[in-house]
């Protein structure tokens, strides 16, 4: 039998590596001659670039960028030299990790940090850019990263503007001409989840502003900064790029990367599934495994688990979903490549053990999982042996 | 398909009834036409009369007994008319529930009312008697149900005792002449787990007394006033009858049906396995489902789920074994019919929501197992309109 094992992490308690690895050994207790595939999936989010870079077997870079606050700090991106492909995450350069909650100032946050990460890896020969958005400090539009792809951003009388939202209140002009002409030839693709615009009450600042410390009269002028710029961009009109799906996305760095680099986005599963393959995994299958903390009426939203159904169905190959929670609402799954949603607590435990324990309990699922599958296989006795 | 539904109580969370109700309820939301046999199972505590009587079509009989303070109080025995069978529970007579916890009074406490529930059932036409022991608050050998079915317990200047502890101390002569004679063709079949015997270290007084409030003192003089029992009975000596597997259960009532009713003594749920005809009911089944509120390293040692699937494996059908908590060392279970053991909790949560969720956890987590158990003949297209 083959199973393919894609789940997600399994937030605060395995990530997807992990994960996958667990469900190969409970695979393997019941049958050790199973063959497993292991597809670790990430969503764009925290560990997307390590996942990412084991999967695709690309090395792990080490390069100083300035984080959101403009401190240098070191972090990693993925490259793979045959393909010309980087991953990178916003998150680990200019990510709400590496700034203090006392030190959150979201009017001189910048997203300087990505831009140094995208020309490391332009530097190194990439081609092909896949980012994963989210987890940001920053609601400054993109136009930190910009600056430091070469991007200017000039007062009324040419005075050059840092690109935070501070300074962003006098933008008059932008001068894109000595942006890194290297990106003309780059494919950028974002991996997000992120569906919201960049203005106005759905927009980045109103959404995602609060989270990262902006106080209500903040959000309103962040709002308005965010506007400002779209409106010199040209951008701000009725089905503008300003309105697209995502350009909200991690604090309007989807905005830039839309509109001036020529980037597309999808949801971060499918772009995973697609880098890693993951349809051609699945062919052939008896099944497939996925998994993530909690499973519940947001899956079918676009969540891992469902994205890896969906690749697995159109293969013909059943999916079953594992996760700490199953919650309420998750019949309408059933009718979307899920044949069954398990959880894997062994009983009533607090939160705290539940993660703890979380790749011994998806271990045991896993296994109890497969006696069940293969219970009437094993009944018609190709396995030898057994007891009844 | 067949599945037959054979599962104790899930203690403080719902009865044998509704455990196999919920049971069917999850089979049936998956295949519609499959053939539930609920066969609610009860090891001879708490319920033990009425989920049998409701197994075997028998009336509720209300009668009134002493209970083990001497109070009159209004109980239930099971009766079947048609195959002269009685059920009767200890632990509805003389049971610790009718004690409140500053009433215990051990010395005085007697099973008196035992010997009345007999009568009861022998007055009704009863020529066999299924006896559900334990969760007695006495530790009198039987001598009280004994004295109410016809004995006498005297002192060397015969006197009669009235078989309470404190009595007993003086006891000199014992005469059964008067014995109900209708007892003597009276098959009386007791369940229970116990396996003491009466006296010393492992005995009713040392094992059952101090959870029925006997103190260290008041234990030795117990254990001392039902070794003067076995004495003047002839039944003290090595491999005499005082010592048999069983004597020690409910406060020495085992002693007393084992000694001087003839009664023999099993397990719970294989007496209950053998009146429910549970051996003819599982011919022929695809499945057996059990379940118990904890399925641990305990389970092997003769609780319900494994007298289960012991049935179940006899006929070649795999038992699937439910649980509020799976706990370690479990393993062993797989060499004794089961095929598989299912937590369940949908996620971490607090005992009491386990609890409380009972039904609706057992009755989804019967739907998963169901999924995942034909899932190879639904994917060979035996339900059209499937999904994938």
């Amino acid at each position: 039998m083959k199973f393919v094992l894609a789940p997600d992490s399994f937030k605060e308690s395995m990530t997807a590596v992990e994960a996958a690895a667990a469900m190969s050994r409970g695979i393997r207790a019941v049958l050790p001659d199973a063959e497993c595939v292991e597809v670790p999936m990430a969503d764009g989010g925290e560990g997307f670039t390590e996942t990412l870079a084991e999967e695709l077997g690309a090395e792990l870079v080490t390069t100083t960028v300035r984080d959101a606050l403009g401190r240098d700090s070191n972090t990693v991106f993925a490259h793979h030299a045959g393909d010309a492909l980087s991953v990178i995450e916003v998150a680990a350069a200019v990510g709400l990790g590496q700034i203090g909650a006392d030190e959150r100032d979201i009017m001189r946050a910048s997203s300087y940090g990505v831009g140094q990460l995208i020309t490391a890896a332009l530097e190194r020969g990439a081609r092909r850019l896949i980012v994963g958005l989210g987890g940001s400090a920053t609601n400054d539009g993109g136009a930190g990263m910009l600056r430091a792809l070469g991007a200017r951003f000039l007062t009324a009388d040419r005075r050059d503007l840092d690109g935070t939202p501070a300074q962003l209140r006098d933008l008059a002009c932008l001068e894109l001409s000595d942006l890194d002409p290297r990106l003309a030839h780059t494919t950028i693709e974002l991996a997000s989840d992120v569906t919201n615009p960049l203005l106005g009450a759905r927009g980045a600042s109103a959404t995602f502003g609060p989270q990262k410390g902006a106080s209500p009269d903040q959000v309103r002028e962040l709002d308005s900064i965010l506007a400002a710029l779209a409106r010199v961009a040209g951008h701000d009109g009725p089905g503008g790029l300003a309105q697209q799906a995502g350009a909200g996305a991690a604090g309007g760095l989807g905005y830039a990367f839309l509109a001036f680099l020529g980037a597309r986005i999808a949801p971060g599963v499918e772009l995973v599934a697609e880098v890693t393959g993951l349809a051609d995994k699945v062919a052939g299958a008896d099944f497939v495994f996925t998994g993530e903390g909690s499973i519940d009426a947001q899956t079918v939203l676009g969540k891992t688990p469902y994205g890896v159904a969906r690749v697995a169905a159109a293969a013909g190959v059943p999916t079953i979903g594992f996760a700490g929670r199953i919650g309420h609402g998750v019949e309408a799954l059933y009718d979307h490549g899920f044949l069954a949603l398990v959880p894997i607590v062994p009983g009533a435990v607090d939160l705290s053990t539940a993660l703890a324990d979380g790749p011994k309990n998806l271990q045991h699922a896993t296994e109890t999982v497969c006696r069940l599958l293969t219970a009437t296989r094993r009944r018609a006795g190709t396995r030898p042996g057994c007891s009844w």
